[in-house]
């Protein structure tokens, strides 16, 4: 079922064609305009003496400063401001199945921060603000069938973080539920095969942040059984199954849990909160919160309209980077079996110290010019080409808290040439173990979920 | 090996008399005194205004004061003492093959808080204060095996949680190592085989909860094969095993997940700093923080002095129980498998959210008279005799900071007649999925991991 919708691409509900044009038609029609808009004018929202940007509810989410202290990296400690918000909130995609193949409802929702209006999202992104009416709204669409779903409809339920440098220990529950019963297929809604919304994310900032995380945690090889039809996967996609499915693992994963216990006992992580406006590199403005050096990413106090149907528009703040970012996985093949590279990266929003990153993930903006200053392999992925370069598109972060937020997602093949040895904080882990650390909290981040669901199995 | 040190009790190379009788001299050649100190005479800690106690190191630990906001249980809110502790310790053990058998190198330790005052503890307990010399004491026995364990020599290391109650956050790098080399039996220590180690748990307060924890990550069944006798193996001791290994399952892995998902969602759990001069109900006095209702614990300040071979004294702060607890898991056979009862607890400085408990786990000092303002399944426990009763002794919590502090350990059985259908915060477990979760950091509370260690295979 999951196998079969994995497989359906052009014979499906609705031909792929069809959909890009109706998120392209969506696009067109709508109209996002962004205006900056100084804090103290931000309707329902209020800053403290502090410099602290709250709702006016009380929850939903707020900017706060924060000081870090660590003994991990060259900066042993720093201030920043960082988003507060510390509810779990659902990210959960609606399944049914027809004809036997499994279909997602997928919404085409737009967002003030995307850089195109509207992306592929879940079928639901609620905050517990937003299912309980913090903001007064009408109550999400389909919300009901997540929050009544019974334990046999469940697919997929996972508790999982988000960025670690800018979000303070958010995480988010990941659900994908199964129905039974005829489902409407509401105006900004269109039902998707899983190979459809794969060949999306071939696209540059087609589908979103929340999609890519919900699905990465579904285990193709858990689905496959010997009557489905392999004959229409690629290569490649054979040897992720392989990857998978394997025991032919470099390391064990009682090695890698050693490994990572040794990394996280070694490391100190301490977050205290700390005023904005004391902090040192950055500045409160009337407008923006920013660093004198123009670095990382500022925070901006915006008014949003979107002229739709009809006209709606609200104040927030956003966080605007003012750097490109590459997320990278190296991945090689060790004995005939595919390995990813992971690295064991401390972030200071983390919910435990030290989460799996992919082997390289970092800013572009103003890359050090000596190479050994430059983050490990960063030149290696910069400088691939050619048929090393399995996957190379831009993704979006989260266009609700992200403004014009992408990065470039990258999966490079190295040979045998390239050295199984790797420094510390790196591992050699097949896609089946990768799979186990991501069934259980807290282990992948955000980024490295990103680049499992782009995970393409067909040619 | 460790299975061969699990079935090994008399033929080892101490036998189990010697080793109690080894114990027992300690005992009696070392005298413990504590005598109240008030905190303003604690050397080496100070008092600041409101109300916390600091090692002068600033290391170490500190007792703080914080307020719990949650929407889990009874109350809302309150204020409570509690352990600050951020930094990860070792508690490790060291093994070595004799004549094909895994010995344990055990400790005879010393604690200020023992009711007893010597018991059986891990080749290694040391804060990162204690081997990074912040005592300005000699380097712990051993330390350097662990710090230079390279990864062929380790069988285990998990980070672990400590009493989600008392510690805010607490975790320990639960370690076992297995050297090749010739390792010195010094005074205070004696090489044990896990069959013995296993056997003493059957006492009151004979192995201390840091070995407990430690041992609790060993999954026997992972280290049977087809070539061990396990004709000595109880017919309890072979049903665990299977209970360990098989696929019948009430509950898969996943619903298991997504149940703790829905739950952690589900509950807010905030806690802030808050001085303890202003907490309500509890008082700070000259040389105790006790609640004006006796309930709970009591922090207090102590001289400690230990007539060994040689006189040495300290002073530091200790938790003093006020009232006795029970710690029990309920088992039952489902389809001819052992299921355990887990319960989901939500306890203040638990490091995320929620935990995974044993099915009782509460106070026993006064126990509402009302049958429904109980704990679920607590008279249950408390009735259960006989045959029924696998497991019931005194187990101490660590003696470095809690005073006398002991909790009964139960293991009952329940009959077929026992309902399969559980509240929501409780479900059956197979021991395997136990140990699924165990492998993890931050799932199986320490007391849930206390009796797990207690398991006995033997009749």
């Amino acid at each position: 079922m999951v196998i079969r919708s994995l497989l359906t691409i052009q014979e499906a509900l609705h031909s792929l064609d069809e959909i890009r044009l109706w998120i392209e038609n969506r696009n067109r029609s709508i109209h996002v305009s962004i205006s900056p808009v100084p804090f103290s004018s931000l309707d329902h929202w209020s800053q403290d003496e502090d410099g602290t940007l709250r709702h006016s509810s009380g929850r939903f989410f707020s900017i706060e400063g924060i000081r870090v202290e660590t003994d991990y990296g060259s900066l042993s400690s720093w201030t920043q401001p960082i988003i507060n918000q510390p509810e779990v909130g659902y990210l959960g995609i609606l399944t049914k199945e027809f004809n036997g193949v499994l279909y997602f409802l997928m919404q085409a929702k737009i967002e003030p921060g995307n850089v195109n209006c509207v992306q592929i999202s879940p079928t639901l992104q609620a905050t517990k603000s937003n299912y309980s009416q913090i903001h007064k709204g009408k109550q999400p669409l389909y919300l009901d069938y997540f929050v009544n779903a019974s334990p046999d409809q469940i697919i997929l339920d996972q508790l999982q973080s988000e960025q670690g440098a800018r979000f303070l220990r958010k995480r988010n529950r990941n659900i994908i539920i199964k129905v039974e019963e005829d489902v409407e297929e509401h105006d900004d809604f269109r039902w998707m095969t899983l190979g459809q919304i794969k060949e999306l994310m071939r696209y540059d900032n087609m589908v979103n942040m929340d999609t890519r995380t919900v699905l990465s945690g579904l285990k193709i090889s858990d689905y496959l059984s010997l009557a489905d039809d392999t004959s229409r996967l690629s290569v490649f996609g054979k040897d992720l199954l392989l990857s998978s499915v394997t025991n032919h693992c470099h390391s064990t994963i009682s090695e890698h849990l050693s490994w990572l216990s040794s990394l996280k006992s070694r490391y100190d992580l301490k977050v205290h909160p700390f005023p904005l406006r004391k902090m040192t590199d950055w500045r409160v403005l009337a407008g923006e919160i920013s660093r004198e050096d123009g670095k990382y990413f500022k925070v901006v106090g915006v008014k949003v309209t979107i002229s739709n149907r009809e006209v709606s528009s609200w104040c927030q703040p956003l966080i605007q980077p003012m750097q490109q970012g590459i997320c990278a996985f190296i991945i090689k093949k060790i004995n005939g079996v595919y390995h990813f590279m992971v690295q064991a990266k401390l972030e200071c929003g983390n919910f435990d110290v030290m989460e799996l990153a992919p082997t390289v993930q970092c800013l572009t903006g103003n890359i050090p010019s000596s190479r050994s200053a430059r983050p490990p392999f960063l030149d290696l992925v910069l400088e691939s080409s050619g048929s090393q370069v399995l996957y190379d598109t831009l993704q979006s972060e989260e266009g609700g808290r992200f403004y014009h937020e992408q990065n470039r997602n990258m999966l490079v093949e190295v040979d045998d040439s390239f050295p199984l040895e790797l420094p510390e904080r790196y591992r050699w882990m097949t896609l089946g173990q990768i799979y186990q650390f991501l069934r259980f909290n807290n282990y992948l981040n955000i980024q490295s979920r990103s680049l499992i669901a782009a995970l393409n199995y067909l040619s």
